[in-house]
């Protein structure tokens, strides 16, 4: 999917929300979880339920392979299941050498039809150049990220700066705002101003609403740009939202609430 | 595997390979290719060959990803079929929030049989921790890596020292040497005198000999401890030495050369 394209989807919906199915096992409500395919069963409930009210679904593939190949066969399904219209990413943080990092482009891009993965920075540019190598695709490079643990290095400093400013920097020249978006944790506020400092034009993939804890306004306010920019995701605030047999219903007045707040920021 | 386990094994082979399996669709010899368990097959053919003068198995996520749901079959296969005397290595590159990589970790200890798993740093401890807490499973962390874009972070400036020794630094104090390693490149040898200083007793992984081009020689005369304290890969080199049909005794007999050159290093 395009910019052009994923801008059409935001302003047609009032929406900039993004969908994450972080579907756990173990938390399935009862009368799903006998099922053989309850994890597919599961998604594509929550998936019918917030079609109109989210442009985006990020799929964490950690809770796929957890459960193995049948995990896997899962998320398959599921990615097929969203179809075209919204923009589907691999939540799968990777990054290897660059014979490696073209594997994972392939399963993601070519075996299976995201739009896009999330990569970590680390091994440098041969590690992220070949998810920049598909038209139409897009590489969501580790920013700023929502957990204690950004502190460690991240935050650390890094020459004239701090390493994730680095990271922006020097990422941002490997490609460009049509075929790159960086994560910044939506619990990192403080730091949205000196990130569209850095990035001013990049698409923001943007976690930690909801069950992380901040705050879609302070974000929105400080880092939505004229054509948006911005892919604000909820996963457990969302699937989650009841645990019994209403929770397609409860998650779709959920996904409704975040689009009606975002409606008033677009 | 313990590291007590692993030593032994390494001593009692005279080895300290441990053999890659990125095992590539488009390389499988020709009258393999057209076998729908062609991956597997030729990983038994591999395994079968080159068992008695390896102790580790490092097998390459991507490669079977790559592949769908069908590759990791492939791979849920191939760890089960090397068994519990050689310590298996999932380089899979992981690492998110907390609650993500205990998903990874259940992935790769639970679900399927591996003793390790590598993982990458940037997101830091939360993101590390998970693997950690499996008794006789192992992390293993990137330091510096064998690829050209080591250069780009990695080898920067970061505080009073480069961003990969802050890593080393800060990582190893978040386990001990008997559930932690540290991945470096063969590439990089003129660093390893440096890494034994900041980390005298863990075990490193050390990726590029052969076809990156690192010397075996070179990291062993710098980097081996009392105990070994390291794995060396090789990949291509080991499983691509033919592309016939003799691969399997192709790859044995440069696996026996390693396993021949390491023991004089021992």
């Amino acid at each position: 999917m395009t910019r052009e394209q994923l801008v059409k989807q935001i302003y047609d919906k009032g929406s900039y929300l993004c969908v994450g199915l972080d579907t756990d096992s173990t938390k399935i409500p009862a009368h799903l979880s006998g099922n053989p395919d309850a994890i597919f069963l599961f998604n594509k409930a929550i998936i019918d339920a917030t079609r109109e009210t989210c442009v985006a679904y990020k799929i964490n593939t950690a809770f796929y392979e957890a459960l193995g190949t049948k995990g896997w066969d899962a998320m398959e399904k599921t990615v097929h299941y969203i179809g075209a219209d919204h923009f589907k990413i691999a939540d799968a943080k990777r990054g290897d050498i660059g014979n490696t990092s073209d594997q994972y482009a392939k399963a993601f891009f070519e075996t299976l039809p995201f739009d896009a993965v999330t990569v970590a920075p680390y091994m440098g540019e041969d590690s992220v150049r070949p998810f920049l190598e598909y038209e139409g695709k897009w590489a969501i490079v580790l920013g700023l990220t929502s957990n204690k643990g950004a502190r460690d290095f991240e935050l650390q400093a890094s020459g004239d700066g701090l390493l994730y400013e680095k990271v922006l920097k020097t990422v941002s020249s490997w490609g460009t705002s049509q075929n790159l978006m960086f994560v910044v944790g939506a619990t990192q506020a403080e730091a949205f101003t000196r990130i569209r400092e850095l990035i001013p034009d990049h698409f923001l993939l943007v976690p930690g609403v909801g069950a992380q804890g901040g705050s879609l306004q302070e974000i929105s306010e400080k880092a939505m740009i004229k054509d948006c920019g911005l892919l604000v995701n909820a996963s457990r605030a969302v699937i989650y939202a009841s645990g019994q047999e209403d929770f397609s219903s409860a998650a779709a007045a959920v996904a409704k609430q975040y689009q009606e707040e975002m409606g008033t920021y677009l």
